[in-house]
This record gives structure tokens, sequence and C-alpha cells, in this order.
């Protein structure tokens, strides 16, 4: 079943302690559709460009069954840019440049090819835009998933609790479920936060797994310790696009398929992490993705 | 089988978020003993305490099979005592007192009784205590297990080193993983630590679960999220000691069972955050247990 994802479509400068990568594509649209694209044949991209991103890479992810009618080209505008820096730990980073440019008029027009669009992910972006997404798409979705962080919190809280009432599962980590619910206790966080109109939340916690919450449900999925973690750019953004492909294409918004969702999204972060920008997720064959789910079984399954 | 640990039994003052606790009893010994006290039938624990330590808990302790004829008593001496403070997120405290007292000159002689024990866990201690309770030890032991902390790998590593040749599964956190190995990844560092000696590595990561590590093999079990963390003194030792008496008691040193191990380890330590001191853990009844245990199913466990 078809899968929108909406997000940024950009440029990064990534410094990692195993080194750097130089305005390499990036950006949580462009990683969250060619992760989703694994799982569902058909991928909707929402998302604005300047004429500076390299066409062949819109043809790529054409080939992928991913549809860019929906990224506005600004052809005399430049692509949203970041620069960051990762710490030796590699879980914090500093950010070293952000230029909007055609981000900051973003606003998206939807084809109508995308407004039947049945799994949605809504990726971190302002909350004005998230709602201008949900507002185009045509009543029968059957999943809205929203990603978020502090900065929206921090600068447009309002507008975020509002968008957040409309969705069904909200993705965060664990210090923004701490600020978005007051409660320091992840249990009580979650238990506020789906008081606030999600059905679930899922809480990121880089390295160390992650947590999905339901009425009375916790489920809890490992991250996959990697030998060498090149560049966490991007982990967070498969993670959501895996969860959402997955689930789109099974049909199936079950708590139980929910678990499988997180663990493929899980598989799809592992890949993204062992190298710069989409090198590792750009081409996936079948049997990798299976032996990475494998390996996800292997780590996590015994019986008592 | 017959299950040896050897660790402080101690007085602790411990203050958190939720409370504080006055010179209660606490100490790596204690706990270990308690927690492996659930699965296997006769636990012998060795340390040392004062007169002022409570003759009544020692009671408690032979009236849960733990065997305290290898607590040495110094009538005239006071006991080991320790006072921290933790951070407002739990995971980092402050040690605001400790004093040695009777540990100080802690020179363990084992009852004759103790000397056939067939799993050991030389609890967090200096590591010549450590080697002279294993010296002690009869040949024909079938796991030894060492705990211990980056204090003593700054201050006694070739003790420490010497020691760790000698076991067969090393339990630290992930910093102490870092600092021995000198490795960041903790896959690469648990391939480094395995070549010391140990054939298992165990690292702890507090609410973000354990990691177990064997030759070619990598299991990942997480903490169960706890509403209310009230104190998470004691739930390493605790970890270690339910993770050594689960093997005791079933005598079988396989990984998929040391995965088992591991769980039922994780299950002591979310019993001892509940409450300060050993309240929680005091009087566990085998279905609170096996309770527990199916959290741990629930929270982990997928099909693909």
């Amino acid at each position: 079943m078809s899968y929108l994802t909406v997000g940024t479509v950009a440029f990064d400068d990534i410094e990692t302690p195993f080194g750097r990568a130089e305005k390499v594509i990036g950006g949580a649209g462009l990683y969250s559709a060619i992760a989703g694209s694994y799982f569902t044949d058909q991928v909707n991209l929402v998302s604005i460009i300047g004429g500076d991103w390299p066409k062949e890479e819109l043809k790529y992810l054409n080939d992928k069954n991913i549809n860019t009618d929906g990224i506005e080209v600004v052809q005399d505008g430049k692509s949203f840019f970041w620069a960051g820096k990762y710490h030796d730990d590699m879980n914090g980073r500093d950010t070293l440049a952000t230029e909007l440019n055609v981000l900051a008029d973003f606003d998206p027009d939807l084809p109508d090819s995308y407004k039947d669009s049945k799994y949605i992910l809504l990726g971190n972006l302002t909350p004005e835009v998230q709602s201008k997404v949900l507002n185009q798409i045509n009543p029968g979705s059957k999943l809205i998933v929203l990603d978020t962080m502090n900065f929206w919190m921090d600068v447009a809280l309002d507008g975020l609790l509002e968008v957040i009432k409309r969705i069904d599962v909200l993705t965060i980590n664990d210090e923004e479920a701490r600020q978005l619910s007051g409660e320091f206790s992840l249990v009580k966080a979650a238990e506020k936060i789906l008081t606030m109109g999600p059905k679930y939340l899922i809480i990121k916690k880089g390295e160390h797994g992650a947590l999905l919450f339901g009425e009375d449900q916790i489920f809890f999925a490992p991250a996959l310790p990697i030998a060498e973690v090149k560049d966490p750019t991007g982990a967070g953004d498969c993670f959501a696009g895996g969860f959402v492909g997955y689930i789109a294409k099974s049909g199936d918004i079950s708590f139980e398929n929910m678990k499988r969702a997180v663990i493929h999204g899980s598989a799809m972060a592992s890949f993204c992490v062992e190298d710069f920008s989409i090198a590792r997720i750009k081409e996936l064959s079948s049997f990798d993705i299976q032996e990475r789910l494998k390996s996800f079984v292997r780590l996590s399954q015994f019986d008592i």
C-alpha cells in the first residue's frame, strides 16, 4: 500500500571520528523514503530542493519506485544544508551550520496521486508544514506517524500539540519524551504522551534501542551492536521509514505487527550507520535485509 | 549446586530524587547472595562485618539458606560504609563518603565447606582479595564470574589483569569495557577483552540493559522499564547474583542457558530498584519472579 513521507532532501557536511564527508546528499525525507522503499512498492516523497540537488539522484529514487512528483524544485534556489560534527562517543553531536535555503518557504502542495496515501510519515519539520500535509490527505488513511524534535517543543509547542492530536504514532527520543511530558520516568512519560493524541509512542534511544508503548503494552527492540559506526546521520529517519514501510506492506496495525515493524526499522537504521550518507542503504538486497533481521532474532530471542 | 559469592556486607546512606535512607544494610555480597538464593538452595557468602552489623539480618540470611559461616565478624570493628547521592537522571551518582573500616584488613579465609563451591561470583573488591578467594577454591569449579569497576583499572590494573586470566565471565559496564580495552566500539572492546582470559563478557548498561558476548555470539537483554525507580543501589549486584544463582541451579553453562541467566539476573535487578536497600528483594515469592520473567518475555519477544 502507498506510503507517503515528507521531510528534507538536502546536503550534509558530516564529520565523525571515522572521517568526513562533504556536501553529500541527505535529509530525513531522503533517508525515510529509501528505507521504506525496501518494503512497499509505492513511496510518495514530499519535499523541496534547489536547482543544485543532483538530478541523477532523483532518477535513482524513481528507479526504486519512489515517486518524486511531490518534490518541488526551486531552480534558482539552494537546497537545505546541514553541517555537523559528532563527538567521540557518536551519541552527541554539534551542529556547525544550518542553512534553510529553499526550506524556508516550503509550502507543500501534494500531487493528486499522493492524496489517497494510506500510511503517512510526517518527518521532522515545523508542525505547521506537518499540518499542511495532513490537511491534504483524503480521509481513510490507516496510520499517521509523526517524528519531531526538542527544537519544535521549544519554539512551536502549541502547533506541535495541535498536530499530534491528529496522529497515531509519535516518534521522539528519550530526552524529548521527558521534555514533552515533564516526567523523568519513561513509563510515566509515555502514559502522559498517550493522553495527548497518539495511540502509540516510540522512544528512540539510538545505540540503546527503541521502546514501543501502546495502551498497557511495552515492547523493546535493541539496536544491533555494530563494530564500526561510521556515521549515525539518518539512522532515526531510516528507522521511521523502515517502520512505516513495513506496516504499509503488511497493512496490519496491530501491536504484534508494530513490534515486527520496529525490528524492521531497527534493521534499516543498523545498515544506515555503517557508512556515510546513503552509501550503505542505497542498494540492499532482499538477502541482506533477511540476514540482518535474523541477526536481530539471534540478538534478542530466548526461551525461559 | 553450591554458589559462592564474595563481596561487601555493609551500611549505606542513600539519597535519590525519591527520598533518602540512612544506615540501611547493603553491599555487593549481601545483594548478590539474596538474589542468587531465589534460584539455588545453597549460597556461601564470604565477607567481613563489624560488631555493628545487625545480628537479626544474619538470621534472615540463614533462613534463606545463605551460609554466613564465611562472614568474618570483627566485634570491635565497624562495618564498611558508603554514602551516595543519585543525580536526577538516576544514572549518575556522587559518592559522599566511603569508610572502609573492617574491609581495610579483609583477608578472606574460606570455611572448608565452601571450598568445593562450583559456581563462584567474585564481587567488586580489590583484585588481590578476589585472587585470594580463588586460590582457596578446590579444582573442579564450573564457572567463575568476576565483577569489577574502573577504580581497580586505575589503581590495580596488573592485579586485575592477573585475576581475570583465571575467570570465565567478566561483568563490567560500558565505560569500563571501553577503559579496559581502549576501544570505543563495544563490539571491538568485547573482542579484545575476550583475549584477556574470560570466555564471556557481560556489559551492564543499567537502564539500557545488558549485553552478553561469547565467541562469535551476542545476546542483548533489555532492562524492564520501571515506572518509579526508587534506588538503583545494588541493581548490578542483584543482576550478577541472579545470573550466577540461575546457572548454579541449572548446572548448564551453554550460551543458550547463559541467555536465560542474563534474563533472570535482569529480573532480579528490576525488583531491586523498586525500593531502597533490600526492601523489595527481601521476600519475593516464586510467583513474583515468574510473573516478572513473563514481563521480560512480553517486552522483548517477536516473530518475523
